[in-house]
């Protein structure tokens, strides 16, 4: 990883101190960090966009103190940014002008589930994995489901609007978000959106403050939507001779009306890479797709998958294991989690980017990504959500000295991911990590009217600063 | 119906003749009319909220044309409303203070479907049900389905976010809404959204624009994801002796871990109204339920409408009968469509409200509404989708006379909503209709943040002035 730690110390101590002590009376001992352990751990998150640590960790323990903070921080002048678990991957919680961190952890109650009504109220620190498990204990069912659920947060979900792999069939944060008790970048709180399924009472502000990366406000209780816990689920893995046979495979799936809830992707390189690693692939296997379907009965399932693997034959699959039984499932999910940690011991670095295409041109991106690779001296290798066209695009590289090649290959990978209508990111959000990219994507009179918005809610500037729109940009 | 016609003539006519002036060199002849004919249909919607002409109505066949109109209207200082099938149910396309209505209805091309990407691209314009039909001829899905779905438009659903019966199962409008080509108020035109089915690159403007109700701007291209046809589709007939035995298996179905894709409630009032018109229910018949499944195999679901009766039977339900063919199946339907106008034979005037409770209130606010209705002395008749709460409460009456009194039975219906944890409007819209009503359920802050909003996007205040928010509202 290359890191950028040289953050300018902007903002003056004074001013810190004086929000510190205006929280004096707002907080107990110990919810105001200020030690240099903290700071550097507050510093960084998941993603290689640097360290920038902030002057001063609090941690709010109700709707009230988050309210008094946002408002010290603005009264002071002092930059504020929200945090979760800083699990994510765009840089979209690094304080990268320092001030105040607001980490949201210790506000993980879940509040309550009705089963009758098929809904939950609960705190943003509530780590995503717990919500699923207390809703499936209950029959019910949370879908979204990103690879860090085991130490995510909803709040974090909620401010990045966290896909996953089952996105396929059933969406991300956003479709089961329905009320949201929110402050407002001036300490104001308000309650947007319902308690029921449906409504359409003003405008969605729910649907704005999902995905504003922690720059409109911050979530202090969310209301999500939950389905009945699918009965059935049956994984199978399928091997292909290459990567664009599967990629074809994926598109014939879903055009013949089977909708599984995940469709992951394996090219040959993160196959080759997890080859051996508690499973073994059959020779002659250079690509493979993850299918998991769901539904109410094995049977019907059963047939689901048979037709699936039908179709991958005539794509040209060499085989279709199906797990018979939970420790099998396990094990295929096993090859998917591994492949990350894998392909990061092939070379010393890695680059991991979250794309979107439209699915009918997965095969050509692949393609494409595969001759820049050989063009630039770089391993490409692809994975992931193929199924809704999200792939994590990953650059192996030697070292720093290569890093201005992996710059130039990251930037023209979004580049032709844009030329073929596709979307810069797909579930990570732009972050840090982004914001100079979004201009390959939108028009710069949206980007303008965006900053504008930004500015309507946050008038003060305080809040997230310098995230997801570039540096600069004029409007025509 | 009691309408209000009396609108004072509030725009100078001067002015609106040199819009069309300033227009004449954009337009064709016939895309700009002002005989009263035109001007009295445009003036009035499927609400019960008046009768309001514009004073101009322009066909825009473009997306130019309608930027065109837009800036024309703002530099000349006249309102202008925009409208599409005029189907509405809550008022939101009237144009209330005059000036030109700008009907979307000549934009009407499907410009292309996407079997590969599960996409289609469409005009404003589009009928619904002719989007439906069209995806369907080639194995896809589009599942909103307003009511309206034979003659409403895609604009006029994406204004109003419009739901169905399927969003039980599928969602609204603002779910399948992927990317959108807007005309912001001052006539400035930003695509927002994607072509991918998923993204997350800056903020989500589509999901605020959705259900905006034509006071944010207008779409004029509409990108919709859609999802394979379900294979297999069954729809059974439950009879209950009382509505609250229907209403609680309604939740008992729901919490039993089935999802079926409709869950239409039917209370006794409705039932006589159109017991005999079509179809005749059994002697005893006080209540009734649709139920409809969809999957993969004909197999589970009968299967899973066999779990449907027999939890419905243990909430006392008489009978189930499923149908076995397409006629059969449509037969059940036409029950549930006939509803409305065989209410209206049952007294001169009917007045449907739109609201959601969460779905373990269903009971109460049954009996809560037919408590009510007894102590003013109004029939009340309660039918619609139970199955995420939403119910369609009809009030029935004499005539003008009785008016007061079913306003105040409204006031208190859209109150007890409130009181129960609901929301005013489920899928309808606030509109006209119910602005008065929004402050019963969103606190003053919140509404004064969306007025605030609404002239962040239009300074000009012309855009279909005087919607959604009260006439007075001031924070604390």
């Amino acid at each position: 990883m290359s890191e950028v730690s040289a953050r300018p110390a902007r903002v003056d101590p004074e001013r810190v101190a004086r929000v510190g002590e205006a929280l004096a009376h707002v907080l107990s001992p110990g919810q105001w960090r200020q030690d240099t352990e903290t700071l550097a751990a507050y510093g960084r998150d998941e993603s290689d966009s640097g360290v920038f640590p902030p002057d001063a960790v609090v941690f709010p323990e109700s709707t009230a103190q988050v309210s008094a903070i946002f408002k010290a921080c603005v009264a002071h002048g002092v930059p504020f940014t929200p945090c979760g678990a800083r699990s994510g991957k765009s840089g979209g919680s690094l304080p990268l002008d320092g001030g105040v961190a607001v980490s949201l952890e210790r506000m993980n109650r879940i509040r309550s589930i009705s089963v009758e009504d098929l809904t939950a109220v609960l705190e943003p620190g509530v780590v995503t994995g717990d919500l699923m498990k207390a809703v499936e204990a209950q029959g019910l069912f949370y879908p979204p489901d990103p690879n860090s659920w085991e130490f995510c947060t909803m709040g974090g979900n909620v401010a990045e609007n966290a896909g996953g792999p089952r996105a396929l069939k059933y969406g991300v944060t956003r479709d089961y978000v329905i009320g949201l008790e929110w402050v407002l970048p001036d300490g104001e709180v308000v309650r947007v959106g319902r308690r029921t399924i449906k409504g359409v009472a003003g405008y969605d502000l729910v649907g704005l403050f999902v995905g504003s990366e922690g720059t409109l406000g911050v979530a202090t209780e969310i209301t999500v939507q939950l389905i009945p816990l699918p009965r059935k689920v049956l994984t199978a893995l399928v091997v292909f001779p290459s990567v664009l046979d599967a990629a074809r495979a994926v598109s014939a799936v879903l055009a013949a009306g089977i909708l599984p809830r995940c469709l992951e992707l394996i090219d040959d390189v993160a196959l080759r890479a997890v080859d051996g690693r508690g499973f073994s692939f059959p020779s002659g296997a250079g690509s493979a797709l993850i299918v998991e379907v769901d539904g109410t009965s094995e049977e019907s399932l059963l047939e689901e998958l048979s037709r699936v693997g039908d179709i991958c034959a005539q794509q040209g699959a060499a085989q279709t294991l199906v797990a018979r039984d939970e420790s099998q499932r396990e094990k295929l999910w096993a090859v998917r989690r591994v492949i990350s940690p894998a392909l990061r011991a092939l070379k010393p670095h890695k680059i991991s980017e979250d794309i979107v295409v439209p699915r009918s041109r997965i095969p050509e991106i692949i393609e494409r990504l595969k001759a820049m690779g050989a063009e630039l001296g770089l391993t490409v290798a692809t994975y992931g959500h193929a199924g809704d066209g999200n792939l994590h695009a990953n650059i192996l590289y030697e070292g720093p000295h290569q890093r201005p090649l992996v710059d130039e290959a990251l930037r023209r990978m979004l580049v032709m991911t844009v030329d073929l209508g596709g979307t810069i990111t797909g579930e990570h959000g732009v972050g840090l990590a982004k914001r100079e990219f979004l201009a390959l994507e939108q028009a710069p009179a949206l980007i303008e009217l965006q900053r504008r918005l930004q500015s309507f809610f946050d008038p003060s500037g305080l809040l997230n600063p310098r995230k997801i729109f570039p540096a600069l940009v004029r409007s025509h």
